[in-house]
C-alpha cells in the first residue's frame, strides 16, 4: 500500500471539517459511476470484524470495497469468532491487521472498543459502531446526504426525533451538525432525551446554546404541548445575537431525522406511543421543505405510505453510504489524497495514565469490560477550572477530578489550591474525591 | 450496468420456453470452460439475502458470480440480519438493491416473498426459494441436466418419488415438465402426494390429464401394489389421443427424480419406510436407461452404493448448477442477450386489489406474514366460469370467488348472475362467500 | 486449472521434507510483497467448509486466496449448512468440489474427516483441522516461523508448554520437529501430557528417544520440581551417542511454544494453575534466546506485558500464515511447481479393509461418527512383529491386531503362529483378540 502515515476513523473528530467536505466531493465522483473504480484499490483487503450484528453497515462497507476492486474477509458472527475462545480485541486486530487485511472495520458492543482496535492494529481502523459511543461513518453519510440535498449544512434547521438517548447515530450526528453550524431541534420520545454528557459537550466544544423550541404542530411526532429543545452554535454572526434564546419559534424545518427505538439497548422500557411519522406529519406547513431521514432499519416509526413522498430520502441516504465509504476507504488506503489538513488535536495521542485511583465511570466502557485484562486506563484533559474535566481516552465519557496528588510525596490537594498548582504535571495523580485519594494511600491536605 | 429493462426470476413462468432453451445453450458455453469468463461481469455485485439457511444454493450462486468476475456480498444468517431488528423485506431489498448490489438472490421462509423483493428492488431479483412456493433456479438446473443427458425434454417419462407434498422443487419441476411436454409418473411416499392445487394448475395451465400408472416393479421405491399416477400434457399429437388414459403402463423410465423428506416442513409426521433407491432399484428392467436425479442434500433415500452407477447424475446435476446460474445472471445483468421473447403475460403486472374482504388462504403467504404491515393484498384472475379463480399475486395460491359486489352501491351478486355481470370491472369487489360479503357491509342479492 | 495430478494436504506427511523446505522459499517470495501476486490464481475459487468455528484459520486462508487473486466462497456456520439437513461430508465435498470450487479447506470436529473429504472431492483438499487429529497448515506456519527466525530446524531445542494432550497443533508439531531433527522438551500442564499414541509414533517413525529433562528454572512455566521430558530423534551423529539419555540438562532454549487450554475439548477438567509465561519467565538465563511462540488465540497463558519483548513472535507467526498458505495453495493449484519429489509412501493409498470385526478404537473417528452411514472401515499396516500394528486410514489411531483369520475357512490363528503366516495376504482377516474373532464366526486355533 502507499506509504502514508496511518489514519483511523474512530470518532468523527478524527477528520477535520475541511477533510469531510473534500471527502463529499470525492464521494460525488464515485457515486456518478459506481462501476468505474474497480482498479483503484485492487489488491487491497478489507476485514470486517463485527462482534455485534449489523447487516446493513457490513454490506455497505463490503460493497464499497468490492466497487473499489479490493477483496473482503469477514468475521460477522460473534459465536464463531476467536473471541468465543476468550481472545481479546487487541489480539484479534493485531492478527487480522497484520498480513490478513489492509484495513479493518470494527463493530463491537463495548464503548471505546474502536479506539482500542485503532491503537493495536498496524493498519487503518474504521469504527463501524462501538457500543453507545460513536458510529462515525453513519454520521458522514448523513451529513453527505443532507449536504447533497440542501447544498449546505450551515444554518439548517434539523429536527431529531425519537430515541435520542441510546442512539449513537444521533449523538455523533449532533456533534457534527453543531460543528457545521446547523441548528438542532430535539423532539425526544419522553424518557429518551439526549444524555446530559452530550449536551455538555455540545456546549463546551461547539458553544451550543440551548433554548425551548416552539415548534409548529407536526402530527404524530410533535404537538404544541411538547417541549422541544433548540440547540444552536453560539457564533457572533448567528441568531444568538439577535434573538432571545429562551424560546425559539421553528416554522420551517429543513430535515426531520427519525430514529427507531434502540430496543436492544433498553430492554424493559416500554415504547408505547413512540412517535410515528405519517402523511399527516408531512402535511404540516413547517414540514413543507423537510427532507425525511432515517438511519434504517426502520421498524414502524415511519409509515410505509410516506415512502413515495419525494421528501423521503432515507433509502437515498442508505444508497449514498456506498460512495461515501468508497471515498473514506480510498483516502485511508492512500489512494485518494486530500489537500486539507487533518484535525488540530489528534484524538489518537496518548493521554494521562489512570494512575492510582481513576476509573472510567462508564460501565460499558471497554476499560471496564474486556480491556480490564490488558488495557491501562487513560484519560485526556478536556478543560480545567476549579476542577479538571478529563475524558476517557477510549469511550470519551467525561469525569470531573477535584483532587491532585503528588506521585512521590503522596500528598493530595484540592485541584484549585496552590498546593495542587505546585505539583509538576508529570507527577500529578488525579482523584475524583477525597475518599478515592485516601483509598489510594494519599493524605488529603486540609488546605 | 447495461440499459436493459429489469427482469426478475421469481417463478419459472418469468422465462418463456424459448428463453429457457436459449439459456441452456449459453450454460453449455460457460460449462465448457468455467475459468474463461472472469471478465464478463467484472464490477457487478451480487447480494445473497438468505433469511433461511441453504449452503448449497448460496454457494452455487456465489461461485457462479465469482466465475463471471463479479463480487459477492452475503447476508446468510437470519440471526445477524437487520430483520432481527424488525426490518421488513421490502426495506432490506430497497437498501441492498440500491447502490450495494446489482443483482439480488433472495431466500425466505414465507411463500411469495421473492415477488415482494422483485417489486421493491430496483435491480433484478432471483428467487432462491420462497417458502413452499418456488425455487426456479433449481428447476432450471434440473431441466438443463435432463436436457443435456437425454438430448430433449419432450415426451420423456419422468418418475417423481418421495415427498411430493412439501418439496417446492418438485412443484416447480412438475409445471416445467408439463410445459416442455414431458410425462410425469408420481410415486409419492404415502401421505405426501402432490397437493391438489398443483394438480389443478397442471390441468388448467398445461392441459395435463391424470391416469393411474401401472409401473413395473422398482424395488425400494415402487411395487405393483403402489398406485402411481400418470400426468401427461393433453396435446393432439400426443399419446392422449391414442391411449385409454385410465391406466398407462410404464415400462421404460427416462429419469427417476428422488427427493428427501422435507422434515423441516412437516415436523411430527413420521417418515418410516420412506422410499430408498438402491442397487436393486437400478436392476429393474424399467430403470435400464433411467437417469437418477436428486436435488440434494440427500439424507438416505439414495444408497451410497448407487453413487458409482453411471446412471446416477445427481452430483453432475449439482455441478451443472454453476454454469446454468452463470447464464441466468449474465442474462439478467444484460451481459448476454437472448433472441427469444419473454413470456406473453408477465407475472409481474399489477392485479386486482384485495379490496374489502379477500385474503390469501395460504397462511404461510407473506401477505399473512410480515407483509401485513405494508403489503396490499392483490390477486390475479386465472380463469372464470360460474365462479372466478383468482390467485394471490405473491404466493400464487388460488382462491375461488363466488360473489361480486359493487364498490359504491355495496350490492352483492353471485358471480354468474346477470347482476354481477352488470358491474363494471373497475367497481368490482370480490368475495369467496356470502358471509364474507356481509361482514364487509355488502348486501347479498337473493337473485 | 493446470493439469497436475491432484495433491491434498490432510496430514503433514502428505508433503516430503524437501517439499516443505521448498515451500518455505516460495512463502518468502510471497511475503516480500504480499500485494504483487493478484494475478497468479485469478479465476480460481477456494471454498472454506468449516463445520467447527475458527475465525483465525478461515480468515488466514481467505486472505491468502484473495492475495493470489482468486475468489472465496465460505460455509462457516454449522447451523446454516446442508449438514443441518443431514447431508454427509462426502456429499458436501463432492458438490462443492465439483464445479463450485477449485480447492477446498475443510475443518470438521471428527478425527479423520479431512481424509474423507480428500477422497471424495475431485479438487485438492486442505485440512483446516479435523477433530484432535491434525492441523497441518498450522504446523507448516510454525515450522516456517521457526526456520525463518533461527535459520534452521535441525538441532533446535524447543519447549512445548501447556495442554499437550488435546492440542492437535502440538501433536502435528511434534512429528514435524522430530522429522526435521529438532529436540523437544515437553512441559505439560499436569494431567495434559502428550498422549501415549503420539509418543509411540514419535518413537517408531522418527526413532525418538525419551529422557527426563532437567530444565533450568523458568518462572511461571517450570520449576526444578517439574519433571519435563526430553524427546530427541535417535540418529548416529546426534547427542544420543554421546549422552546418557536418562537425564538431559537443558540450559539453552531456542523456542518456547505455549498453548492454551483447549477448554472446548475437556469440559469439566479444571485448569487452575495453568502455566503462565510472564516477564519473569523471559528473565531466566535459559530463555535468553528463546523465541516465544503461540498458535493463538491466547487466553491468558502469556502475559500482555510480554507482547513487546522482541523474543515474542506469536503475532509474527500469525502474520506468516498468509504467505505460507499462499505458497501451499499456489502449489496445490498447479501455479507453483516444486522440484522436490513428494513423500515416498502416500498416505492416500488404499489400505486393508476393515473386514469382519475391526473397528477404529477412537470414538471420535469419523468412521464411528457420521461415516458409519457410508464409509468402509479401513486400516494401514504400520509395523509387524509378534502382533501387527495397524492404523485407521482416516484418523491414524493405531490398533494392535493379535489374530489372523482365513476369509474362506474361517480358521483363526495367533498373529505370530505358523498357521497365521500360512494365510495369504489377500485372504487375511484381522482381529484384536479371540473374542472379536469368535463374535465374527471364526474358530480360534489353540496352536
Amino acid at each position: 500500500m502507499a506509504d502514508v502515515p496511518k489514519r483511523d476513523l474512530v470518532s468523527i473528530d478524527d477528520l477535520s471539517t475541511e477533510e469531510i467536505l473534500e471527502l463529499f466531493h470525492h464521494a460525488e465522483e464515485f457515486r456518478q459511476n459506481l462501476h468505474e473504480w474497480s482498479d483503484l484499490c485492487r489488491g487491497a483487503i478489507m476485514a470486517t470484524l463485527f462482534f455485534e450484528p449489523s447487516t446493513r453497515t457490513r454490506l455497505s462497507f463490503e460493497s464499497a470495497m468490492l466497487r473499489l476492486g479490493g477483496g473482503v474477509i469477514s468475521a460477522a458472527d460473534p459465536q464463531t469468532t476467536s473471541s468465543a475462545k476468550g481472545e481479546s480485541l487487541a489480539d484479534t486486530v493485531r492478527v487480522v491487521g497484520g498480513s490478513y487485511a489492509d484495513i479493518l472495520v470494527v463493530r463491537h458492543p463495548e464503548d471505546g472498543a474502536a479506539r482500542v482496535a485503532a491503537r493495536y492494529a498496524r493498519v487503518p481502523v474504521i469504527n463501524g459502531g462501538d457500543g453507545a459511543h460513536e458510529h462515525p461513518t453513519q454520521t458522514l453519510c448523513d451529513l453527505y446526504t443532507l449536504w447533497k440535498e440542501k447544498g449546505r449544512l450551515q444554518g439548517l434547521e434539523v429536527v431529531l426525533c425519537g430515541d435520542l438517548r441510546y442512539s449513537r447515530t444521533i449523538h455523533s450526528f449532533c456533534y457534527a451538525l453543531a460543528r457545521f453550524g446547523a441548528n438542532i431541534v430535539t423532539m425526544p420520545y419522553p424518557g429518551f432525551e439526549l444524555p446530559e454528557y452530550v449536551l455538555l459537550r455540545l456546549k463546551r466544544d461547539f458553544g451550543v446554546q440551548t433554548a425551548t423550541a416552539a415548534v409548529d404542530e407536526l402530527p404524530g411526532i410533535a404537538s404544541g404541548a411538547n417541549t422541544a429543545a433548540y440547540l444552536t452554535a453560539h457564533k457572533p454572526h448567528q441568531l444568538a445575537l439577535f434573538t432571545n434564546l429562551t424560546n425559539v419559534e421553528v416554522n420551517r424545518i429543513d430535515a426531520i431525522y427519525m430514529t427507531r427505538a434502540q430496543r436492544e439497548r433498553h430492554e424493559g422500557q416500554s415504547t408505547l406511543d413512540y412517535p410515528r411519522l405519517t402523511r399527516r406529519t408531512l402535511g404540516a406547513a413547517a414540514a413543507k421543505d423537510a427532507s425525511i431521514m432515517h438511519p434504517l432499519p426502520r421498524v414502524d416509526e415511519i409509515d410505509y405510505e410516506v415512502d413515495d413522498d419525494p421528501r423521503s430520502i432515507y433509502f437515498r441516504q442508505a444508497e449514498l453510504g456506498v460512495p461515501m465509504r468508497m471515498a473514506l476507504m480510498a483516502f485511508l488506503l492512500g489512494k485518494v489524497q486530500l489537500r486539507a489538513s487533518g484535525p488540530a488535536t489528534q484524538a489518537t495521542g496518548r493521554g494521562i495514565a489512570g494512575g492510582a485511583g481513576l476509573r472510567c465511570r462508564n460501565e460499558r466502557c471497554i476499560t471496564n469490560g474486556e480491556g480490564v485484562r490488558y488495557l491501562e486506563r487513560e484519560f485526556r484533559l478536556r478543560s480545567q477550572d476549579h476542577a479538571a474535566m478529563l475524558c476517557c481516552s477510549y469511550c470519551e465519557r467525561e469525569l470531573e477530578v477535584r483532587y491532585v496528588g503528588h506521585a512521590q510525596t503522596r500528598a493530595c490537594h484540592r485541584f484549585d489550591s496552590p498546593g495542587a498548582r505546585a505539583i509538576k504535571v508529570q507527577q500529578r495523580v488525579y482523584f475524583e474525591n477525597e475518599a478515592q485519594a485516601e483509598a489510594a494511600g494519599f493524605t488529603v491536605s486540609g488546605e
